[in-house]
C-alpha cells in the first residue's frame, strides 16, 4: 500500500499523563515499520513553533514504555491560538516535509489540531491523553487509570491509622470540572463521603451522612473532595466542619500533582500502545481530524467535531446511587 | 418492590483472585440495603455441603475492600458433583430459607451453579472471577487486571538490571489454557518474545526472532512464557536455548501463585463492586443463571448457558499483530 | 530459668506507626514461648483505665506482620496522667495478675509508663515507635523506614510530570518538631531545596537557592517542607513565593497522615519483630523502666530515664552539608 | 586543601544493586564540587580496558537517583585479572590523567581494585555495592534493603491466596553463599520454614516442622529457599516433598532477577549518598584502599585488606533463634 502521507511528527500537550511514553513509542515504532520517516516534537505546540523537531528511530524510544511523564515534555502555549503562530509552525513542519499530526492530550489539544488541519491542511489524529477521563469518544482516556490507583493507594494508607469515632479525613483529588477521580475513588475505597464538581453537597448534608455512618458503627471516616467541589477545597471543607463539630478532629491531604506521575498501569500501557498504532494506521490511510478511543475492547474512531462538541462530562449516575447503597 | 427471593447467599469457587472481596462487600451490602438476609458461605461448594454459613450484616464486609485474596476462601469441591453432594448443599440451604445464589469463580463454578439451579431450582448468579481472563461475556474477568500490574512490576524490575547481549530473561507467567496474561504483558512491557498456548512456537523461530532483536542492538532480551506454552515451562525452554547456544546466559523467573495475590487495582475494585451491586439486582428482579459482565463501560448479562458454550479465549489477533511491529 | 514476672501485657499509644503490629506479634509470641500469659490493651491508656483488655494467644497475632496500624488500636488518653486513671489502671491489671507492661509509642508514651512504674511498681519496658524518629537510644524508631519509602515514592511521581523552569512544587511533610524526614527525604529524592523546624530559612534565602538551581539548568525543582518549619506550612510558602514572582508556577502536595500507613518496610517488619522479642526478654531477666532500641546492628537497651531527658533531636549537620554537595 | 588527586573515575562491578546510581551520582557531585575532573567508566573493569571512559559533569547525573540498576551498566571481566588487562587499565588512565578510582561492588570488585593499587599505584576506594550484604565492615551493603522490599511484598502476595491446609509455598530467594535474604525475610514475612545456604536442613526435619506448624493450626504453609541451599533448588524440594507427602499441593515461585531491580529504597538512596560522598572525601584526604561502610549510623573506614579477609557472612544466630520462636 502506498501511503497518503510523506512523514509524521507526533507532540504531547497539556497536562501531562501516564501512559503517554507507550504512546509515542507506538506512534514512532509503527510509522518506522510501515516506512515513514518519523519526528518528535519537544513540549507541545510550543515546540512547532520553535523547530523543536527530532527525527526519531526505533531505538529513540527504546525503554520508555514504563517511565511516567512525557519524553516530548508538554507546554501550554498561547502562541499557537495565533495565525502567526500556526504559520511558523507550519513552515516549520513544510521544511522537513512534514504532512502528519498525532497530537496526545485534551480537548485544547484537539482544538488546536482541528484549527491547523483545517487552515493549513496538516492531516491530524488526536490520542485522548489524561488522568481526567473526561472525553468523548473514549470510555477511557490515556493515564486515568494509572491516576486511579495512585489514589486509592494513598487512601489505603489513610485508612490504616488508628481509627476513632472523632477523627476526620479530607483527601484532596483532582478533577477542576470533572468528579470522575473523586466518584470512582470513593467507590474503590469505600469512603463515607464524596464532594464532587457536578453536585452541590452542603455542609449540612455532608454531616449528616457522616453521622448517620457513625452511629452505624463506622470506626472511621474519609472525605475525598474534588479539587473543583464549589464549597472549596479540602482545607477550606475542614475547617468548616471542624469550626461546627469541635468533637472532630479533622486531617487534610493534598494529593496534587503526584497524580500525574508513576510507572503507567499495565491498562494505561496497552491503551497507550493500542491508541498510538491505530493513530499513526489512521493517517497511513489517509484519514484526518479523528480521534481514536477505546469502546469496549476495540479501538474506534471519533471525529474531532464530534468529541469536542459532545465533549462534557456526565457524571456516572448509576455509580453515585450505588457508592450510596455500598457505603452504608 | 416485593422482593422475589427471601435470602441471599454468596460464595468464591476456583482459584481466588484480587477483587473477590470487593464483590462480595458489594453483594452483601446491596442485599441489606434491599432488606434480604444475608449469608456468606466458607470455601465456596465445599462449605454449602459442610454447612459452614455464616449469616452476614453490613459491618462484617468492613476494610475488606483493597485486601488480595477472598475472606470466604476458596476450595475445589468435587463432591458438589455428586447428586448426594448437591441434595447436601439443598438441604443445608433450605435449613435457612436461602433460596438465591451469587457464585464468583470461573467456568467450573457457573457450570456448577447451573446444574445446582436447573436441579434444585435455587437460584443462581455467576460473577466472572478469575485472573485468567478468559470467560465469555465479560470484557474483563475479576482480578485479571491487578494480576497483570503484578505482571509488569515484576518484569520492570528485571529490565533494570544491568544490560548485556548475550544475556536472556525468561519470566513465566500463569494462563494454562489462555495467553491472554503473557500477550498482554509481553505489549505492555516491550518483552522481546512471547511464547502462548495458543500459538506452537518453535526454538528455531524463538532464536531467530532474538537474533534479530540483537540486531537491531537491542540492549537486552525478555522472554516471556505462558505455563501452559506446549515447549514446557520457562525452565526447559531456558536449558534448551543455552544448549544450542552456549553464549548465551539465561536467567529465569518463575512468577507462580504471587499473581494471584495483592490489593485489588481501582479497576479491580470498580469492577467487583460493580458486579456485586448487579448480582444481588438482578437476583432481586427474579433472574436466575445468568453472568453479569462488563461490556464496554456498561454492566450486562449473559446467560450461563451462553457464557459456558462460548468460552474459549480466542487469542487477540490484533494484539498479536501489534506486538510484532512494536518490538522492532 | 524461673521468671521474674506473671503476666504481660502491650500496649501501642501515641501517633501509631507501621512495624507496630510486627512488634505485638513479637511480644506476644515470645511471652507464650516463655510460658507467660499475654494480653492485649485496646486504645493504649484508655484501655487499661476502661478494662478493654483481652487476652491473646499465638493466634491471635497470625497475619499481621505485614499490616499498617496497630490493631490494638492507640488514643490520647489524659485520664491516665491523673493519680484516679493511674489506680483504676492498676487495679485493671491487678485483677488479671498482670504485672508487667510492655508499651509501644513515643516520648508522650514512655514519661506515662515510667510514672506507672514508679508509683505502683508494674515492671514496664518500652519500644521506640513513632515515624519521627526522634528518640534517643535508637538509630530508628519503629515506622520511620516505611514513611520514609512512602515519601519518597510520592516525590518520586511529582518528578515525573512535565518539566518547566518556572515551577515548583512544594511538598508538606510530617515532623513537627524534627525535620529528619524532611531533610533525609531532600537526600533520597534530590530535592532542590528544604524547609526544616529545627534551621529559619527566609523567603529570600529560599529563593536564591531556587534561582542558582535554575541558573545551572535544573529543569525542575522541588521543595520539601516540614509541617513544623516557622514560616509556616507549604501552602503559605507558596503562596507567598508566588506573590514575589509571579513567573513561578506553585503547586502543592500535603501528604499529611497517609505518611502514617502502608504496609510496614522489611526494615521496621525486622526491627519490630526484634524489639518485641527484646522488650519481653527484658521483662524475663526482671529489668524494668528501659527502652529497647537499635545501635547499629545490635538491639541494645537504654533507662526511660536516659531516654526521656536526652530526647531532642538533633538535625544531622553531615546529611545537611552533604545535601548541599549533592544538589548542585 | 589542596587535593592530593588529580583526576577520579567511578565504575561499578559485579551484579548491580539498587542504589548505585544514587552513588554513582554522589561520587560525580561531590569530586565535581571540588573541583576535580570526574569520569564515568562503562560496564566495570572491562571499560577501563575498551577505553569506554566518559566524563561527567554535575547534570549528566541528574535524575537518576531513583533508578534502579546502574547508569555505568556492569560486566564481568576475566581480562582485568592478567597483567596486560591491567597495564591496558592502567595506559587508559594515564591518557586522562586519572590517578584515583571509586569502585561500587562486592569482594571480586575489591580484589581486583587492591591489585590494581598496589601494582599500578592507582588510588582505591571501594563502596560495597551487592544485594547479598555478605561484607565485611558495612551493616548493610548497597541494595540489600530494597531487594528484602522486593522479596516481602512478593511474599505478602503469595500469603494473600485462599488458606488451605495441605498447600506449601517454597519461594526461592537469591544468595548463593549467604542466607542472609532468606533469613531475613523469613523473619519479615512470618515464613513456616527457611532453607540456608549455611545450615544443613534434612527433608525430615523440614516436614516435622511444618506439621508441627498445621497441628497448631497455621492456616498456610510458606517455605523461604535460599538458591544456594545444598539440597537444591526449590523445585526439586518442592518435588520431594510432594512425592512423600501426596497429600500436599505445593506451588513454586522463583523470584530470580527481579530481586535485583526496582527503584531503590530511602534506605539504600541514602546509604548510596552517603557512600559516595565519604568515597570522594576519602581520595581528597589521600587515602587509598579503604572501603567507606555504614556502622549503626555512622559512615566508616575499613582497609580492603580486612574487609577481604573477614569477608564471610556469619549466619546472624540471633536472628534465627528468635526466628524459630516467633513462627510458633
Amino acid at each position: 500500500m502506498r501511503p497518503n502521507i510523506k512523514n509524521i511528527a507526533v507532540l504531547t500537550s497539556g497536562g501531562d499523563a501516564p501512559g503517554m511514553n507507550a504512546c509515542i513509542r507506538a506512534v514512532i515504532r509503527t510509522g518506522i515499520y510501515n516506512g515513514i520517516n518519523m519526528f518528535g516534537v519537544m513540549q507541545g505546540y510550543q515546540g512547532l513553533i520553535t523547530n523543536n523537531i527530532i527525527p526519531m528511530d526505533a531505538r529513540s524510544v527504546s525503554n520508555i514504555i514504563h517511565l511516567g511523564g512525557t519524553i516530548l515534555k508538554t507546554a501550554r502555549c498561547l502562541e499557537f491560538k495565533t495565525k502567526e503562530g500556526m504559520q511558523q509552525a507550519y513552515d516549520n513542519l513544510q521544511a522537513r516535509d512534514i504532512d502528519a499530526l498525532v497530537v496526545i492530550g485534551g480537548d485544547g489539544t484537539f482544538t488546536g489540531a482541528q484549527r491547523f488541519s483545517k487552515e493549513f491542511g496538516v492531516k491530524v489524529i488526536g490520542v485522548p491523553g489524561t488522568i481526567d477521563n473526561d472525553l468523548y469518544g473514549s470510555d477511557f482516556t490515556l493515564g486515568y487509570d494509572t491516576a486511579m490507583n495512585t489514589v486509592i493507594e494513598a487512601i489505603d494508607k489513610i485508612r490504616d491509622t488508628a481509627d476513632a469515632h472523632d477523627r476526620l479525613f479530607f483527601i484532596e483529588v483532582m478533577g477542576r470540572d470533572s468528579g470522575c477521580i473523586a466518584l470512582r475513588s470513593a467507590v474503590a475505597t469505600g469512603a463515607e463521603a464524596v464532594l464532587l464538581p457536578e453536585k452541590q453537597t452542603s455542609l449540612d448534608e455532608l454531616i449528616t451522612q457522616l453521622e448517620s455512618g457513625a452511629s452505624t458503627k463506622k470506626t472511621s471516616s474519609i472525605v475525598i473532595v474534588s479539587e473543583g467541589h464549589k464549597a472549596g477545597g479540602a482545607y477550606d471543607i475542614a475547617n468548616r466542619v471542624k469550626e461546627r463539630f469541635n468533637h472532630y478532629d479533622t486531617k487534610v491531604t493534598i494529593l496534587g500533582h503526584l497524580q500525574r506521575g508513576g510507572s503507567p498501569s499495565s491498562f494505561d500501557r496497552i491503551l497507550g500502545s493500542r491508541l498510538g498504532f491505530a493513530a499513526v494506521n489512521e493517517l497511513l490511510k489517509g484519514n484526518t481530524e479523528q480521534m481514536v478511543g477505546l469502546r469496549g475492547n476495540d479501538v474506534k474512531t471519533t471525529s474531532l467535531d464530534e468529541a469536542l462538541n459532545k465533549h462534557s462530562f456526565k457524571l456516572e449516575a448509576d455509580l453515585l446511587e450505588m457508592a450510596k447503597v455500598l457505603s452504608i
